[in-house]
């Protein structure tokens, strides 16, 4: 039988699916996802999502040698290590590391999606590493969008319509919400920052001054690390 | 303060907004929803949406003159005046009566709304009626896709965005789930029905031979009548 490739466009929608049939690509674009693809291709050892800043810290008790990215209304937090740029994450300051990571969307999604044959994590960065090797599985894909407070949102979307476009000649049966990202991608590919711009998402962005963020969160194949959760950490997928 | 146009992609995102802040557009293309709008604009007095079989027919033991529409798999249910074809709602049929129909997905989303500030029916019979008066209003719009069973479907979506479409101009802040349902929108709109054929539900409603019913729903602006929810009957706005 074909296998599936289907497109969870909210974490709330999660419980529909039978999550341990699939493998799980995690997508929170903006900017979890990408720090962490990044992260890991610079060599971390491992990272550790967690939603609060709270649980963040009570890693800084632990004793040992965490680096702790958190921020708040685009500012990293006082006593913290640096925030959710993407730009935090260059060898220098990851290799060897294991880092604690701030982030709420990115976090639960991962959380609802535990039963999972196996969990990924995708972002435009790794885009074609993480499509080879899903055709390779032989098993359901499930693309599961992080999106912005449980409701759906277009920037996951779009990633979610590019794997979708990258797999659609393998053989995979899609379900609608894979069609509809797909055809959000086609109107997008060409120029997903100005496509991007239409939403409100991104006035918010802008106010936070992560212009430069967003510019490398939509950059293709800069990375060849696949990030695989093992229990609670995202280590590099051998 | 400008007023909001929103999409709630599916049910389950429902809990997500202030519903009560809000008019409702509750969608259900195939097929409720247009067998609704056809049913009020040919003189039903009122239309009863149920979840279930058996409580469609809990009203036969009312006693009074309902009409029930019930159907599984595609075929009336025994004992039943008719399913949830549209054609079935003609003047002759329907003038002065009270219909109960069986939708799971309608009634679900309908149920889950129940807080607004008013809930309408919309359906591609009614668009621009349904527009015009919501521009009228001066009041947030969410518009509800009913979905399939609580998941995004391509074809209530593509109703949601022919709304946006029309009330684009007007002065609304749109979200995210509203620029992908236009947008998905302005794909389909020349050929909706050659659209919607991508999708495997088409395939499903296909083997239940109800191509007819599917090309009527995807009629634009047959009808003028808009439903309205009153307790828990649907009947003509006045």
């Amino acid at each position: 039988m074909s296998p599936k490739l289907e497109v969870c466009l909210t974490p709330a929608l999660i419980p529909l699916y039978n999550v341990e049939e699939y493998v799980v690509v995690v997508i929170d674009v903006f900017r979890a996802t990408t720090s962490i693809c990044y992260g890991i291709e610079n060599g971390a050892e491992a990272i550790i999502p967690v939603s609060q800043v709270e649980e963040c810290s009570a890693y800084r008790e632990k004793g040992l040698d965490y680096l702790l990215a958190a921020e708040r209304n685009g500012e990293v937090v006082d006593g913290f290590d640096f925030g959710n740029s993407p730009f935090s994450y260059t060898k220098e300051k990851v290799a060897g590391k294991t880092i604690v990571l701030t982030t709420t969307n990115g976090t639960h999604a991962l959380h609802l999606s535990r039963s999972a044959k196996k969990i990924v994590i995708g972002a435009f960065i790794n885009l074609t590493t993480i499509c080879n090797w899903l055709k390779q599985q032989n098993e359901n894909v499930l693309l599961v969008c992080s999106g912005w407070k449980n409701n759906f949102n277009l920037e996951d979307t779009l990633f979610a319509g590019a794997v979708v476009e990258q797999l659609k000649g393998s053989g995979f049966v899609v379900d609608d919400p894979a069609i509809a990202a797909n055809d959000l991608y086609q109107i997008a590919k060409d120029d997903p920052d100005a496509y991007l711009k239409k939403t409100s998402h991104s006035e918010r962005l802008k106010a936070l001054g992560i212009e430069a963020d967003i510019e490398f969160c939509l950059k293709v194949d800069l990375t060849t690390a696949i990030p695989v959760l093992d229990r609670e950490r995202l280590v590099k997928l051998q």
